[in-house]
């Protein structure tokens, strides 16, 4: 689990954070402590959500996040850095505290996924990699969750690792769609580290090896008896591969005593040769015998041929997953929300004239209010960190711009979403196991209304901010509004 | 540069790899020989060209290529390898001979770009890592060298690593982008390592941190006074950002005769702003001072941006570069294109419904035709690996589909583009450096016509098959046509 550690990725990180350390050692700000929060603004695939995944990567790289003197050396090889920058950076040593969602979270956009309380040098270092970490794996379970929901409750198995954009990307991917719904990947390593389950069939390349296709089903099912499932589309799916899988299962399997897997379509028409190959393996008596496809799979594509009938029981899913290719970018940001000196502590605003581009400041959680009748999750409310939801009564919310438009929640239990996760730089978290993260994922998207999960225009979930930030917020705005000396 | 090497990344294959490779040795087929192409179908944006890269990381796998005990537990935890499998993977040693063309090259689809002539259990286990690394590299250079050809001269900066697919995607990414015309990139693990130039100026965070952005903007210049380059747009771009920026040029860095280096534009109409901050700039004596531009920013914006008469002259390009976001899949395939045993040669093809999935048999090599007036590249011809080019006649070259498109080529130099890098498990090449891979990418597209670089529709380069490969081909399929007996 822990591979990170092997590496030194401390360096992982934008220049800049390490020259604003050193600007703010320089200027004696180090012990002015900053609050950041970690959010993103827009949701992938124009979705109704997204799924919060690299909590477990983030803890790693904090846990192990220190210098070496190799890095020394190259901050001193620059020619910028202050004797003081490199003492911090030799003695560096974890002190910030840390509160996030727990990973396999449903969550919205401006939401605080991860909040950092720590001295401004070091929660600043930071910034790169928990992004990194958070968006890359979010972006990918957010997409694998969408490709398992359009699958109907047919298996989907993440074959993307020759397409990733890079290791990282095929390890941590196949991690995270097997969080978000996948039965398991083609990627040997991630079985190995993570316990995703290793699966695959064979190459074209197996099929040609051989004099003919038919020697190689046959040596195939001589060899793995158990898991036998013959690709079918090396010379020509309906005229060679299929009758040729159906003579291997008949005279190799069938005096084994054993039923055939399957066979995979993996190009052409997969819808026609799917109902094809079907009624020929079911005229065979293999009605059992299951038909697996691979092709540039998606979510869209995957429901067009099911729209279409395509007799189709398992998708093998690979470069469309592995790098979100229809949306391949979570745009998370990670931004100043408070600045905290001699215990009192002073919010912050970024304004843009782009206006989703404005911060919501000060120190905050969110909670989720669930309708006690149905379980389902009715609206997030973002509060500051010390407000407390009473749940006992009613709660009247409202939408943070249109703010006519109100809604009276009654009946709901609340629950705080940001759990903390490093206490003064102390692990406080008890990380749970792969499973644990996967069934935890199946009960958040149990939780929403299928409203939330439909692709086309997805019902706009509510998050809405509590009185008091929604204050503060238009307060500051105000104080700001161009009227201000800066 | 050989980061690679503390990472255990044998087990980053598709798990059919290793039980095809089962396989073989079951059927005692592990002495039987096989060849096969990596190559390409599609290039992405629909562009003219791509840039390979990734064959430095593919030589750090494969030279660092063996199994750990861990590995040998792991698959023995399966149940489904043979102990003459256990045996391979624990004694495991490189013993094949590849042929690659040079990172930085200008390839078309179609063209090996690594040839694999190994024993088949070892040649089918390499084909995850070849095609992930290949495929992400050469990906991001292609994307990066057309963002760098939008920016007509300007400097161009990646700074995506926040937004890039997980922890390698960032610094294999800057290393790609650096080779194909990007000055640097923010993450300094990649200078440290790659000795990619780090770069940078400051956060939002920074300028929130002070009292007031003035205050922040003069801390910085008093900290970096050679560096100044201010973020103007943490409030209000025209109305304070731009004459804050001024006054601390005028009141810090003046007195200390030190001319500022610029200001970075990251939100708003960047086209607008960008001609009346440069018109601010101007009239207060600063016509020196550069304008960098960043938000969101690829190569359609950034015609867009130079069409409208932005004054910018310098670009930091982020996450639609370190993900190619319009084209995140670089489509790489691993074929096998022939078998060899007791010294005979056997070519291989594969037959689709979809045509361009038919694969070209034979151990091949391809050529360069330069035309020796121009310099430039006319025609690239697929040949067999042991046919020799005449360049010292004309040569008459044909469509590999449209048969009658012929096209005689006179004057010309012919250059073999694959060069050999493992012999018998030996690296046999002289690696670059990272400077020299650069050099070499600027020469292969200046040997391009400009026809061919464009993004809307370019010219359709030739790639045609020598005669000798065509025959073969077309007999093979011929062959094939739904006659024979599979």
């Amino acid at each position: 689990m822990d591979k990170n550690k092997e590496r030194n990725l401390s360096l992982l990180a934008d220049f800049y954070e390490f020259t604003m350390a050193n600007g703010y050692l320089m200027k004696n700000m180090e012990n002015k402590v900053a609050y950041f929060d970690l959010f993103f603004r827009n949701i992938p695939d124009n979705g109704g959500f997204a799924i919060c995944c690299g909590l477990e990567s983030c803890i790693s790289y904090l846990k192990n996040l220190s210098f070496t003197e190799e890095d020394v050396k190259y901050f001193k090889s620059k020619n910028i850095f202050s004797d003081k920058f490199i003492d911090f950076i030799r003695n560096f040593k974890l002190e910030a505290d840390i509160w996030a969602v727990p990973e396999g979270s449903v969550v919205f956009p401006g939401e605080p996924l991860i909040t950092v309380r720590a001295k401004c040098i070091e929660a600043q270092i930071l910034e790169t990699m928990l992004l990194l970490l958070i968006n890359h794996q979010s972006l990918i379970a957010t997409k694998a969750s969408r490709i398992v929901r359009a699958s109907k409750g047919r298996a989907v198995m993440e074959f993307g690792s020759r397409r990733a954009q890079g290791a990282d990307a095929a390890n941590f991917g196949a991690r995270s769609a097997y969080i978000a719904g996948c039965i398991g990947s083609a990627n040997t390593l991630a079985d190995r580290d993570f316990k995703v389950p290793a699966l695959g069939t064979m190459a074209h390349s197996w099929v040609q090896m051989f004099d003919s296709e038919l020697e190689a089903f046959k040596a195939y099912a001589e060899t793995f008896p158990d898991s036998t499932v013959l690709l079918v589309d090396t010379y020509d799916t309906l005229r060679s591969g299929v009758p040729n899988a159906i003579k291997t299962f008949d005279e190799v399997l069938k005096p084994m005593g054993i039923r055939p897997k399957g066979i995979r379509l993996d190009s052409g028409d997969i819808a026609y040769l799917s109902k094809q190959a079907r009624k020929m393996l079911d005229d065979a008596g293999y009605e059992d015998v299951q038909i697996t496809a691979s092709s540039s799979l998606d979510e869209y594509k995957i429901m067009d041929l099911l729209m279409q009938g395509a007799k189709l029981d398992s998708f093998g899913v690979g470069e469309r997953l592995i790098t979100s290719k229809s949306s391949p970018v979570f745009g998370g940001v990670y931004k100043l929300v408070a600045t905290e000196e001699d215990g009192k502590i002073e919010n912050k605003i970024k304004i843009s004239e782009n206006v989703e581009k404005i911060t919501t400041p000060g120190f905050k959680t969110f909670y989720r209010l669930y309708d006690k009748n149905t379980g389902k999750a009715e609206a997030d409310l973002i509060t500051f960190k010390d407000e407390k939801i009473d749940d006992s009564k009613d709660l009247e919310i409202f939408h943070p711009i249109h703010t006519w438009k109100r809604k009276t929640i009654s009946n709901f239990t609340a629950r705080e979403m940001m759990v903390k996760i490093f206490d003064k730089g102390n692990l406080v978290y008890k990380l749970p196991s792969l499973e644990e993260v996967k069934k935890y994922t199946e009960s958040e998207l149990d939780s929403m209304w299928e409203e939330v999960k439909r692709f086309e225009f997805p019902h706009q979930y509510i998050v809405d901010l509590s009185q008091s930030v929604w204050d503060e917020k238009t307060k500051m705005l105000n104080e700001r509004n161009y009227k201000k000396k800066y």
